[in-house]
């Protein structure tokens, strides 16, 4: 078992039920490429009327459902002539809200609802059960944070030496292909896996990543705070959040690793696309409060990362332009896989 | 949507989960019962070695993790020769606590759980895909409280006129029949399904019910209050506790007009059989706070609630003589069907 972080369930001010819109708009971006893709890829006859998806790392909602039904959408246009009966399955840690999730579950929806808790890098349903599967910003996060070379002053690849990186890069890899090894038997013969992952343009290193310009202040407001012996910066040093944006190259080597799965579509997007004029940075960091308030306070305590986020408010607008430029570059990466 | 009334969920003292032993002692009684029917009743050779299991009315543990994992078994024992994948569907109302659920799971458990929100007297699955759906304690909750004639100083069928107890069976037989129907599109052809319900023995007028002369106390209880002025009476008599122990004549007449099941067992047992020495009336009220809780606060507010249960508790002596002679005799009902 790795560790699990789940975001912020409830629906109070910092919660991801709340603080979900950039994710939103990002998914809003590749629903009609989704559903292209679903629709090209699926096969047209499969067995049976009943149709299972799952929606991997689904978290709270309300997204997991706009997902769903787009997916559903997507099945009923490839096809038409049939009466399908779908059965949806939501998938997180067992630590995330499900009560949450099943409170906000849609008055009239189409499918039969059940919840599925665990790691998604482990089996998750039986073999062969499941025609559509689905993960949208869930697979950046890592089942542990990769152990290395302590990382000086900072808590992410971002800015960080080589060996940072690497120590990140080999921990992804090793999570990606249990997560494939899995999903491989799981996932019906012709059935299709959608991934939407932040992703790493080709040509840029990973510590350079534009859009994780973010998690270079969190580590600046640390090290603040280390100044104003708030906090230890051994702490600092020790800790790495377990996230990270795969470049294609990487993505496509541990799939064909894997060997089941054929690549119907794969490429990095604007997530931008669909955000009406600048980003509202204050606005972006409490989303980010939402997914990320967990596994910081595990670390460092409330009290200090009550000081870390604010530390980080007060940098908005400095923050701003370096994200600005980052965001607007394509660095999001939807994957499209159907089982062989 | 009927009324939902959730048992207490999180583990505090009031809570299901520490106050569900007489639930776990009950069950026990016919765990053998039950093992022996499923292996004899199950078809011997489904076509596929995925094995679905529900849990319908599961609360929120622990008992459900012992009840599935003896359906496995009893599976195993009758499918010995082959290697079986089983999925587990928890179900209870969405407002269930499956966080405390999901928190609970048995690490090593041999099967894949799912959650599945929602009334069980409506479609809950997808057609034909549950192997056994079991349900223990949980049906004699009517989906809405009977309409008719004011229930004067009482609050259930115990000790009412006859008026009052038809409407109480009316909306039983509705609401059975809105769970058979649903289980028999559900059920696969060979499918099992096991009921276990408080039963009210043949000969034994329902408003003489000797196990419910507990309901009768909340009724006097709630009448001191009213003495007292801290509630109205009339707010008494409006309130039916929507729970009904059915007898095996009108079990019988509704899984007969369904038709889609054959009876392989359908017996009253004795519940105390497991239990060794006189029931503890003060911890029974605790057990029965867990359950009932929700359902008299919501009507009468937490601080009425509160100083009934006070009035409960110390007439625990007194109820237990009428009790203990109650509970002695076989007022559980086993009902063990097979979808034809």
């Amino acid at each position: 078992m790795g560790e699990t972080f789940p975001m912020k369930g409830g629906d109070s001010e910092y919660s991801y039920t709340k603080n979900s819109m950039y994710q939103k708009k990002a998914s809003d971006a590749v629903k009609e490429m989704i559903d292209e893709a679903v629709v090209e890829s699926l096969d047209a006859e499969p067995t049976s009327t009943k149709v299972s998806i799952a929606d991997l790392g689904c978290s709270v909602g309300p997204n997991t459902f706009f997902t769903v039904q787009n997916l559903i959408e997507a099945v009923q246009k490839k096809r038409p002539s049939e009466t399908l009966e779908f059965q949806v399955f939501f998938n997180d840690h067992s630590g995330n809200d499900f009560n949450t999730l099943f409170s906000s579950l849609p008055q009239e929806r189409q499918y039969h609802a059940a919840a599925v808790p665990g790691s998604f890098h482990g089996r998750l349903f039986p073999s062969s059960s499941i025609t559509v599967a689905h993960s949208s910003y869930a697979l950046q996060w890592l089942s542990k944070q990769p152990q290395g070379a302590p990382n000086e002053g900072r808590v992410h690849y971002c800015g960080a030496p080589e060996d940072v990186v690497k120590s990140y890069s080999d921990q992804y890899e090793k999570d990606l292909s249990c997560f494939m090894r899995a999903r491989a038997e799981e996932i019906v013969k012709g059935g299709v896996l959608v991934l939407v992952v932040p992703g790493t343009p080709d040509g840029v290193s990973h510590s350079d990543h534009p859009a994780d310009v973010i998690f270079c202040y969190f580590g600046y407001g640390l090290m603040e705070l280390a100044n104003e012996g708030v906090v230890d910066k051994d702490k600092i040093d020790k800790f790495n959040l377990p996230i990270y944006a795969p470049t294609m190259g990487e993505m496509k080597r541990v799939i064909e690793n894997n060997g089941c799965f054929s690549i119907e579509k794969m490429e990095l997007t604007d997530p931008r696309s669909k955000i009406d004029g600048p980003i509202d940075v204050a606005k972006l960091v409490m989303h980010m409060r939402a997914g990320l308030e967990g596994i910081f306070s595990a670390h460092f305590g409330d009290s200090v990362v009550e000081k870390m986020f604010a530390k980080i408010s007060d940098k908005a607008q400095e923050m701003s332009q370096f994200f600005e430029s980052g965001y607007s570059k394509s660095t999001q990466l939807l994957v499209v896989l159907k089982r062989k």
